[in-house]
């Protein structure tokens, strides 16, 4: 047996060792593409136990990946090199609210939806809302520093990470940020690691900023017969003085795929629809959702519906969260995508979008978070359709070109990881790359922290069919 | 003369270029303490002189000091190793607002006050509003991250950077971040340079985020007898579910020396005062403003006051930026603090600040943005006094070992820059200031900018006596 390997037996209890090749793949994957086998799964449940894992992953040499809920849709947690998975979900829960100074310090295998949902008993929120908060960790949603639709209004997580304690490369522990909602001490470490994507460290604690819940929200639907109005009436509320907690955007493929998976009611002869939620006192959300809707009609909405009760208002939220399972139906493989643009170029990015489908005559989708320029592309295909997939790959390819056309960016919120590592360096050009890779090694000389993700390795290709 | 000097003379137009005396003393002192002569002064007025120069002093090993209008109080653009004063405020003020996309584009010489300016003529508004606003610069305010009153509710200068452009150490041109909301395309290189106080290169072009301009604001002022109510008064505030946009602290002596200054009505006989700004719509301040009047009322506060009018409200705000001036009028020598603390220890720091005061038999006046628990102890002193600055020294070690204690940092907007750095390892430890360090180093091998900043010279002390 390895020498590494009897050093992790050493050092941590049998349980949380997995070497059986079922166990093995059941780690061998995430919420993206490809599959690959670990040699080593390991189960940390405190800071000293990944202390030692690192430390022997570094003077070994050997690849390890820290995990959560294996939800990424970006390939953050695959050990793409082989070496060691370290699963931080079996870590105990622990939520401390700190409600006079508005925070909560979290371990990393808190389900971010248990944030939110302790910050309510104080009558405060933790904002970030990923659609994916009730399954996946905090600690996932720190390394690939997730958005949600909330993050219009509030931003995304790490606008909400005041303090972090991390385990480096080398094992060390060292302590970034604070409790205090300013902190100037020194280059900003704390931002750094948020949405390193596991290459910089292993997130051990994270103290996040809480805001006071609103006392009240308001739903508002446009219906559009025109995809192009409704990219306008959103830049035209996001001008009007107004703004929204949340500004989804749905296309009509997405709306009939959710009426077939669980009727909700939806319009499904509308090209789009746009879903809208209001925060704030009452007598505010009355005026601004008058406001919304002269907005909406001066466009051109074919209707703007507001539901009648709570229970409408969360049956229509409750078919934007059916999206992904609803579009999974319709082909089997899903290429899951989140280039961004400037808002004003949403209504571009649309026409874009249709003219790569037609291209390459594949079947695209539209969601996602209109209001901040985050559209969610959707390729539906069959991975097992080799002709089929080779027209996808160069239709992805395509689409993050037209965001970087567009002064965009190749990722909004899901991350680089594996997939769009090869494309890194036409949105940061050669030199940028460089800057980023320096503090990588600086920080990892031995190149043992998530290896393969973010930065390209020579001649990497996007690859989305299997070998 | 040296080669270095002849090759800038080589690649800038003369008038751009000071070697005169006169001319490197007047660059040669920031806001914060301590004088330090340059060997020159270069002025560049676009990003390929930036280039020329940085380059010119990489290859030469010259030390090079980017600098605005030099109001740091943190000692950020002091050339202390002697070297190239690199001045940006004569660089053509450029301000591009791109109100579709809520974000504005800037040249590092604009003043900041005049990029809200131009935000409010789309009604947008830059929110972080540093009391300098008006005789900064952004090249300033992204290099030390900057706070304001309005920090409270909007977040500070890094919260609204959105992309950079940057001539790095060996003067490499590097793009980072974009035009849109969101990005997570690798390592956030944009948030790290915010606040790195030049240390990793010169910013040449920055893209900020705007929001809509709130529709109305409402100031209130609460009346305390008592310091400790004050701080009470604050965090009660903060969780009853009102965001203010500004809640500002003066302790009496603040109130005294501003009202010796220029008399604006403020009740000289009461131990603090806070003050309060509420931003949005008309119908949710009103709601607010009696909420607010009730915790007053409630905690003990004397009197809540609300102004008549727009012109009394903008006078007690007037006041509040009257401390600095006011206060530097009762002795000759101001030593700035801004240590933060979590918000609930405010009241706890209001203590620790009577005893060192007492302990040192020194003066020490107290105003800030309490409501994110960054007050700013000034001590007032005489620098002649080579017995005084002795106590001032330790009083100034002990607020800022008082901050730590409470769990909070050694800054909160000022940055670090020469007078700080003898304490960073106190709040970061040993492995935590090393990890800063490394990314400097991979930076800036040949160590350049801004030398002297953020991280100690082995055995550096805090000295605020002359030599």
């Amino acid at each position: 047996m390895n020498e590494w390997i009897e050093a992790l037996q050493k050092h941590l209890p049998e349980k949380q060792i997995m070497t059986d090749l079922a166990d093995r793949h059941s780690y061998s994957f995430d919420a993206s593409f490809g599959e690959y086998l670990p040699e080593i799964v390991v189960q940390a449940k405190n800071k000293g136990e990944v202390v030692q894992i690192v430390k022997i992953a570094n003077e070994h040499q050997i690849p390890i990946y820290p995990r959560g809920q294996g939800t990424c849709l970006s390939g953050g947690p695959l050990p793409v090199n082989g070496g060691i998975v370290l699963d931080l979900s079996q870590w105990p829960e622990e939520i401390d609210v700190s409600a006079d100074d508005l925070t909560v310090t979290v371990s990393p295998s808190v389900l971010t939806a248990n944030i939110d949902k302790a910050a309510r008993e104080h009558g405060l929120m933790y904002a970030p809302d990923p659609s994916s908060a009730h399954v996946a960790t905090i600690g996932g949603n720190l390394a690939e520093n997730s958005g949600g639709p909330r993050g219009l209004k509030y931003g995304v997580t790490k606008d909400f990470v005041l303090g972090l304690e991390l385990v480096t490369p080398e094992g060390e522990i060292i302590r970034t940020g604070g409790k205090t909602i300013k902190n100037v001490t020194g280059i900003d470490l704390t931002k750094l690691l948020v949405g390193s994507e596991g290459t910089l460290g292993v997130i051990t604690e994270a103290t996040l900023k809480l805001v006071p819940k609103p006392p009240a929200v308001q739903t508002l639907m446009a219906v559009f017969d025109d995809v192009r109005l409704a990219g306008q009436a959103i830049s035209r509320t996001l001008t009007s003085g107004i703004l929204p907690s949340k500004m989804e955007f749905m296309d009509q493929a997405c709306i009939r795929a959710v009426e077939n998976f669980q009727p909700a009611g939806l319009p499904t002869d509308a090209a789009a629809i746009v879903i809208i939620e209001l925060d704030g006192h009452p007598e505010t959300l009355s005026i601004e959702k008058e406001l919304i809707q002269d907005i909406m009609k001066n466009i051109g909405a074919r209707d703007t519906v507001i539901p009648e009760s709570q229970e409408d208002a969360a049956k229509i939220w409750h078919s934007r969260k059916q999206v992904s399972p609803a579009i999974a139906k319709i082909k089997p493989t899903k290429v899951s995508e989140d280039a961004t643009v400037p808002r004003s170029k949403i209504p571009d990015m649309m026409d874009r979008l249709k003219e790569i489908k037609e291209r390459h005559n594949v079947e695209i989708v539209v969601f996602g978070h209109a209001g901040d320029g985050n559209l969610h592309p959707n390729v539906l295909c069959d991975k097992r359709d080799q002709e089929e997939m080779g027209r996808v790959e160069l239709a992805v390819e395509e689409i993050f070109q037209a965001a970087i056309d567009l002064g965009g960016t190749l990722s909004g919120e899901h991350g680089i990881g594996t997939m769009k590592a090869p494309f890194m360096e036409n949105e940061l050009g050669e030199v940028g790359l460089d800057m980023m890779r320096r503090i990588k090694d600086a920080w990892d000389p031995n190149g043992i922290m998530n290896p393969g993700k973010i930065f390209p390795e020579k001649g990497q290709k996007l690859v989305l069919r299997s070998e």
